[in-house]
């Protein structure tokens, strides 16, 4: 059913991509309701998404539904969480323990999807040794040697911004594959490196564009 | 140059209203540097993007470059914020002042775009009356009085995810157009609302798609 991720990889366009999690999230609430089964159509109703659209998307993963039956939701989402990686945990560090970096460690919505922060970073050596829950903040020189031994394959980046290019250097050289990037700048990554921003601005320019006509 | 936005809005897709606060940014940027000119190429290997997807890009909105000339930045970036709407303004209001709102308050990037929180509310009584920067916690009782004195046009959401259908529905109620919702869940909002989500762990799921095949 599952196709080879090999080929899935150059196929799905990206914007797919990032619509499969909200899929999983929503199949993950239906499970917890007790629904077995749901129809294109049902799921465009609860995602404000169109049934052809949907099915799209699933289409390129293979066929999940039988025309008229719907999908089974357990099985979907099995699927869609081996296809998305999620199905096993991520171990992450975090670069940058400020304001911004302790409320992302505190962040209770990680740990149960499976994103474990299990190392802190900073610069500022006042820092370094304060525990954060049950982590104890390194100093940068530190981060080799941890990234490895702790199997680290996520980097979170939450320094200022013009600190943000040298961390993203720091922490690929080091063998971080993924990373989540708080720095209010889109640092430049090689092609191999998949990097998200979590910029709240740039979504407010994006928002503002359909608001202005309104005022 | 620019066209009428009545019929910008249904014509441009999501996909590039998602870019233009990126080509502002890096537009701004080269202004800073001193530089007047650059063409699709140049501002293509800036931004790692394909200097036709660029061009077809800001083609939905007019003729910006001259073939073999470049595009003049000044003015690229003037009509870009005009579109955008950020040559002006915004007023928001924040829900939520827990460790997440007081980081999301203390941001020190969206005063200097143009978006400042004006006004907090909190559901819990113990916290009204708290100064946070010069800003007073309110009740969300005031929400209504508040939104509509102050001239509040958008509403963050740092409330945890069980309460934010409901923060949402009141915002949207008491004449807010645009939400910024941080809540981990993605509220359902009437079609004349905007709203972005910033939600890390989605963002975290699509990274892991492509960073499975690496293990």
């Amino acid at each position: 059913m599952l196709r080879s991720t090999q080929t899935i990889h150059s196929e799905v366009p990206e914007v797919v991509v990032l619509r499969l999690p909200i899929y999983a999230r929503v199949l993950n609430q239906l499970i917890e309701e007790g629904t077995d089964v749901i129809s294109s159509q049902q799921l465009g109703d609860l995602l404000q998404m169109t049934p052809a659209q949907i099915r799209k998307d699933l289409s390129y993963f293979g066929r999940f539904g039988k025309q008229g039956r719907g999908y089974n939701i357990a099985f979907l989402l099995d699927e869609l969480r081996q296809i998305l990686g999620i199905d096993r945990g991520w171990r992450a560090c975090l670069v940058g323990v400020g304001r911004l970096g302790r409320a992302i460690i505190n962040y209770p919505g990680f740990s149960p999807e499976g994103f474990e922060i299990v190392a802190a970073f900073d610069r500022d050596h006042r820092r370094h040794g304060t525990l954060l829950g049950n982590i104890s903040v390194e100093s940068m020189e530190c981060l080799p040697k941890t990234i490895e031994e702790r199997n680290i394959t996520i980097g979170i980046v939450a320094v200022p911004a013009v600190q943000a290019q040298m961390v993203v250097d720091a922490l690929i050289t080091h063998g971080i594959q993924g990373i989540l990037n708080y720095a209010p700048v889109a640092p430049h990554v090689p092609p191999h490196i998949i990097m998200r921003n979590i910029d709240p601005v740039l979504s407010l320019q994006s928002m503002t564009f359909y608001m202005k006509e309104n005022l």
